[in-house]
């Protein structure tokens, strides 16, 4: 029997509720990250698993790369709350093959991007696996001038937004993708951003996601969703259009972000981001769904990201 | 080439030490948790990594134990800070034959200890893997009454003691055992413990970590050792002594720690305690060593418990 990952989430979700409250639990599952509170500043905790196989080709990448992009992929959900990323804790299923080297250029990989973004390596756990190469991160984040950014605090009428160009990723920017680390702390911090996550599974997927978190609709903009080369690259190999890559493709870690519109100009004219941001929507009330618009009009934007299935055949691996 | 854990951890530990501290982070690798100060009460942080075929075996076991020892195994990490577990977070890799029955079994194995120790899983990360079932868990926990005790604690003249009887966990006792989670918290908050862990690889190579962490050496008592039953009948099937499986066999995830023994008679009549816990040393100069002492006298004592080596074919998987 075949078994969806948000179907299992929801169920987990709902078996985890039936608990009694934990104190100082401020966000549980179903954010970028949790958010704790133990008396002082929020700490937000979020984790990301990496498979050899499902998330990078260990043998075409090596292992530094996957180190790195094991470490991104966390930053990234760090970046989405809008908070500084703090200290990193890191397990490791080492496949029976893997060298004295192979572990050290895993290693430098995960502690070279974290100490770019200000992350100590505080803890983890190295085992032998029979299996694939895994890196499991975990990543903490502590709250700097302002709280964290949720996914669920969208407003109709708010405009949405996006930091950089999406599609393709496959074609090499999983890898070498940069966390937007210092950009969600600035949207935090001066742009008084109301939702935010991380666009991992692809726009359509997460915005979606961020609807149904903030209980709204919203209208994409088709001709104002930037695109990357890669899209246009895969594109012409594939014969989909460039904007049904940056719909869908996914493993882009740009933000997607919402703000008051009365905030647009402001963000416009941010020189900091003046270059990457854009903005492609807007927020509208639940009942209006999510939708794409175009020269043609409008129509429902369905969710076409990537989704993890257990026990069936049917998924593909998103990379390569 | 292999490549030892101990050898791989103390790699990483330099590579981290060398970069910049970040502040707030108290106590990083090295200790059965980290220790983070975000400016309200102390937030322990730990990370174990269970898989089919090393920690359990899964068509043995089934699903719902294998999550109830993914979860006891940190729940005994935070047991040994003496602090209060507080949030859980828990990446899955699933095998493609996983059903949506044993996902929910093994997600029930988790949450009903977790619960019972009052534990709330907020956030993790699902996965289809092509290799065995792995489990890892991030836990954090809570100062209470009393900061986080550390390994690093133990003097010269303190008395060594465990929470409960060792040896022969393999045949059953590292699938049920229950983490010492009060016993963790009363110990530190009523008994002045000045370094405690938890037995997960032999009390022979856990004691020298301890000591090693202190920079202390320590005298274990032959005949103080508690032994369990198990250890009684595994050695009636392979001719090893039962102390040899008490000092060994690893998987106890009882607690070690030390205290002064001024307190000693205090701990002996606390009630909640006394029939489990048992002196078994005393802490000595660094220059001593390690040694176990009997009616033949003393002998040094090397670790013998278990460690994981990559890239050899050298280690057996603990169980079994």
């Amino acid at each position: 029997m075949s078994l969806r990952e948000s179907e299992l989430i929801a169920w987990i979700k709902d078996a985890v509720e039936a608990s009694p409250a934990v104190p100082g639990l401020r966000v549980g599952i179903g954010d970028d990250g949790a958010v704790l509170d133990a008396g002082g500043r929020d700490v937000v905790v979020t984790v990301d698993m990496l498979i050899d196989g499902i998330d990078v080709v260990l043998a075409e990448c090596g292992f530094r790369a996957a180190g790195r992009k094991a470490m991104a992929k966390s930053l990234s959900d760090v970046a989405a709350m809008g908070v500084e990323p703090w200290t990193a804790f890191v397990s490791m299923a080492l496949p029976p093959a893997t060298t004295r080297e192979d572990a050290h250029e895993l290693v430098l990989g995960l502690i070279e991007l974290a100490r770019r973004h200000g992350v100590t390596l505080a803890g983890g756990d190295t085992k032998r696996s029979p299996g694939p190469l895994i890196v499991d991160v975990t990543l903490t984040g502590r709250e700097r001038a302002r709280p964290p950014v949720l996914r669920s605090g969208a407003l109709a009428g708010d405009s949405i937004w996006v930091t950089g160009p999406l599609g393709g990723a496959a074609l090499g920017r999983h890898l070498t993708f940069e966390p937007r680390v210092l950009e969600g702390l600035r949207l935090n911090e001066r742009h008084q951003v109301h939702a935010m996550l991380d666009l991992s599974d692809g726009l359509s997927t997460d915005l979606h996601r961020l609807c149904d978190a903030s209980d709204v609709g919203a209208v994409l903009e088709s001709d104002r969703v930037p695109l990357t080369e890669a899209a246009f690259e895969l594109s012409e190999r594939d014969g989909r259009s460039p904007l049904e890559h940056a719909l869908h493709d996914g493993e882009d870690y740009e933000l997607l972000f919402t703000i008051d519109p009365h905030g647009d100009a402001a963000l416009a004219n941010d020189l900091v981001f003046a270059a990457q941001c854009r903005r492609v929507g807007r927020v509208t009330e639940r009942a209006a769904g999510v939708r794409l618009v175009g020269l043609d009009g409008a129509e429902p934007l369905a969710a076409g990201g990537f989704e993890h299935t257990f026990g069936g055949g049917g998924d593909a691996a998103r990379n390569p």
